[in-house]
């Protein structure tokens, strides 16, 4: 089978495999004190362009997000996202978990665009009751989208000035983010992103680590005793150094950026294929997540010999699928899918 | 300034405080462990029509809602509501807070069809991914609704088989139960409510004490040590009595029903004046609370010598406000209104 | 029977029924911003000696505690209670359902001594692995204490300076604290236990009130939008009026500390009338509950015509009770209390 | 430096990061549903001995205890643990996060004793206000425990029967699983633990892997959707197949128990060492971590040249300290801190 379902169904890049392997026998202390996790610290502060951003890994994203949102939160606050937000419809509840609301907001192209919030902010306080609501503190978006859509340089900008004008802290989810930073169309350099936000993750699980997100922390804003936190919530690895070790080899020559690349170059080629052979597209998605609509027939051909993810049903006879390139995509699979479709 | 904010501005009515001046300094047992409650108890058994129904008196409705709908949940579920459900809304998070998410389904005239229900039951199954999502674990309803809107026995009914066909327990919020049942449009009466669903709530507060609400368990569903668990979650009163007196009064001589059919007779008057008057209704409410659009300058106008409840902005000119009717309210009060209007 | 189980046998106080009764048909605005509530506020105040306290009345002291308690705590802090204290072990857990642990120290007479609690700060720190541990984040102490014992002047000034010096607020849990200022042993005064502290609450349940405990804020320190977290938590009465009213009455003319002082008047005759007859005392109280162990014959004599509590089982043929005086005993039950002894 | 100071200071055993290698590039679905976690459960399985046993891998201990406490425990039940349990020391509360109490019993020799636990459970019951206290729910013990110790198999077998006599499930945290079984002292197989427990885990992070746990449910007691569960607490790794081809490595050959057994000889020849050269032992630990007491200058010298844990500061010039071996030290290594005390 061709695996396009989805990006993670392989290990590790081989680079970030080998880093492991190297390291392995180097005895190191546990928690995240080990010096690789010193020195993937290191290198994504310089990546970010931001000396002394505070950086923290964790395990996965569900557990990243709700560690994130739980701990920037006050206890009467909800987190303001996306109707088709991961976090308000995949997590299973690890938000609510937590003990807060997730506040939606209508998606535009799976985005919350600034006015939108706004609108949502203002209507909050116009509510005379509003004492008794759930008060937004905190605003969480993904680059990419879940759909595999991009925040422009201008987009994100206004949404970033409108949090900060409505003193709303901005967290980004980039459990895909190189992806999102390697499109062609993306106006957004990491740099960029870092200073626009508050906090984000790079992610690590789907961008070529075994598992991983770093947190970043962009303006000296990292909650109190954090680590303390994490261990309450059950994430402290005892050998922080898998996913330090991970990281300093992400971060090393630039592996982060140029895997994120040649799985863009792979999917923005299926894309113009897609496009080529007349498939509707569900998505117009410039990352390396691409949704179509097929019909039964052509759904029942593709079981065959490939490996995609059921999206939506959109009626009896049709279904949104997703077809995904990774880091470890190759041309050749590429190839054959194409000469499928 | 005449009182028609809302129908919880004045104390208990007459004949229920009498009663706590009557037993007040008899001695009893703590914990709702007393004769009162006991007897408030048999009194509420017998009005449903189900004499072994279990019978819990909390203090308020949002506690009331936050304890049945997390002891009735499994961990990993979440409860079903309208979006312009109470809890969903007006709560403050109190069921996020019990770690619970609220799942929201369009209002119809602020109810939930049974056509509603069953497409999201179904939209949710058909997600492949429902594994990590948030499942229906039970469904909740306001009796009358938010606005003020009453189900028809048929409506119920197919919602309650809707329910059941889909193993989802029905959970009915009645603060303003008895508002309900008197209103000249209902065709359900009290045994019929308490047949249909598995667990509801008589309100007290808004219908007659000065505090508490009658949790009626109505198919030997409790869940296990229950006591404890309201203990748990703050709310078990030292002095039982307290709700035990005053229900076994609403539950004498048919006072809760008397008494509700006073404030929707007013209500009822006060419809047909702001009919005649040309206002327009928000919503059209068969209880006792009144929804009309009024502009700035009725507003105004009103503020001078009416207490009203703000409901919605409109526009920049127009808001909709709650005109509401009580056990308290008046003839005088409300030809004073009326007059005024 | 004789009622000597608890202080919490009986509704209110005749006077402070008489204020619902009076203010009945008032309408007032709801969730506690209404005129009685407001009054008894600055009541309360005054009785402090501190004119800008901030004081909230929640229904009952479970709630209360817990409220306090989690919203007073990080979110990776515990609170430091003696082990035995309310919280620690008749909470049914309440603490920990807000998601944070109970600290215990060793008790000495029932109280928590400043000594004690430098000890287990300085043997946290000590602990290098503290950052895996709890933290200590608040103190918890009831004045009086659980088992009846009172804290002296000097004991509270120790304490409140040791919490203090170590950034640890101090919360009293005053369920029954018109009873320890009223005793004959107590050397502090209600604006004194204000002035140590930096919360506390002012029992009414067992004081003379059918419900409610006014928590104050003595140091400008309520969390903020404490309102909205009480609501969330389930603790916010839409008719504040009921606890409002109610503590407007008992701070009216002295009367909560009369009738706390007759409370403890009997109690005293109660202690001396058994210590004549010889009987064992579990705890020596100087307040109104009073602990006695007696043997199994004599636990059945008394069983015929008095309600006492049991308490603990010391052995096979020996048990501790509880014998407790309120505001609502009278002579006359304790003479005939005293003439079965 | 020589690193003693625990057993996670080192990568992965080599076999279990040539088997990450080797599956690496295979392509794989993902959360656990992959043929490498379906092959380590196999022989999970076929190694406990139970061929229906359900096996599901989380990434760390402290989720993992978190995990399953609190969806064995009903809502208002709380987990029975020694007072030196790791639950209720050093996890950060992350088990009162979830909601619930640690109950604690004394320790002896760091083990809960058949007699303490009924004494506990019969003393909760004898409690006439037990309906307001936490009920245990739950039975806690660490195999080996947190200070090295072993149960025997009558120790387990007694205090197994005492659980199920009581209705309490008995959960057993194997961190240092394969430490104990390959103990000297040790008297159990790991068919013996699985059928005795009800729930148990076997320990990778400290046992060979880079992270893992794999939690065995022995009696058809798995909680109802326990995949949207873990997910739900943040635990469900996308690369289910980490944890999965990790523990297919070490169930592959007897890895696990070989590697244990390695580190177990190394413990024995450095306790034989200590007890030569005359060290005072601060437990009595059969397994691979042994405690010792030094004084300042012993301390001081050490310091210079081995990693060590400190445990517990005994006085002012004493402090217990922690040396362990792994399945990563060398008997070079040993020889040269056996030189060197």
């Amino acid at each position: 089978m061709l695996p396009f379902a989805n990006d993670y169904a392989r290990g590790a890049h081989p680079k970030v495999l080998q880093h492991l392997v190297d390291t392995n026998l180097d005895a190191q202390p546990g928690y995240g004190t080990d010096k690789y996790t010193a020195s993937a610290i290191a290198k994504i502060q310089a990546a970010c362009g931001i000396d002394d951003a505070d950086v923290y890994f964790i395990s996965g994203g569900t557990q990243t997000n709700a560690i994130v949102i739980s701990n920037l939160l006050a206890d009467d606050e909800g987190v303001v996202a996306v109707d088709t937000g991961h976090i308000a419809l995949h997590e299973a509840g690890s938000i609510e978990y937590t003990g807060h609301k997730v506040l939606t907001v209508p998606q535009v192209d799976g985005k919350l665009t600034a006015g939108n919030l706004q609108t949502y902010v203002d209507d909050f306080y116009a509510d005379e009751n509003h004492g008794q609501m759930v008060a937004p503190g905190l605003v969480y978006i993904s680059y990419p989208t879940e759909g595999g859509t991009l925040y422009s340089k201008q987009e994100l900008t206004e949404l970033a000035e409108t949090c900060h004008a409505n003193q709303l802290p901005l967290f980004i989810d980039g459990a895909r983010l190189g992806y999102g930073l390697a499109s062609p169309e993306a106006d957004l350099t990491l740099p960029e992103i870092a200073a626009l936000c508050d906090v984000f993750y790079i992610g690590g699980t789907k961008v070529g680590a075994l598992c991983g997100e770093a947190v970043v922390f962009t303006k000296h804003n990292t909650p109190k005793r954090f680590v303390t936190k994490i261990k309450r919530q059950g994430a402290l690895l005892a050998k922080g150094r898998l996913c330090g070790v991970q990281f300093d080899a992400l971060f090393t020559d630039n592996l982060y950026l140029d895997i994120s690349r040649h799985a863009i170059d792979l999917a923005m080629q299926l894309k113009q294929a897609l496009t080529d052979k007349g498939y509707e597209f569900y998505i117009d998605s410039p990352t390396n997540q691409q949704f179509i609509v097929v019909d039964s027939a052509q759904l029942k051909a593709l079981s065959q010999s490939v490996d995609y993810s059921f999206w939506e049903k959109i009626d009896e006879t049709h279904t949104a699928i997703r077809l995904a390139t990774s880091w470890s995509t190759t041309q050749a699979e590429l190839d054959e899918l194409i000469a499928i479709l």
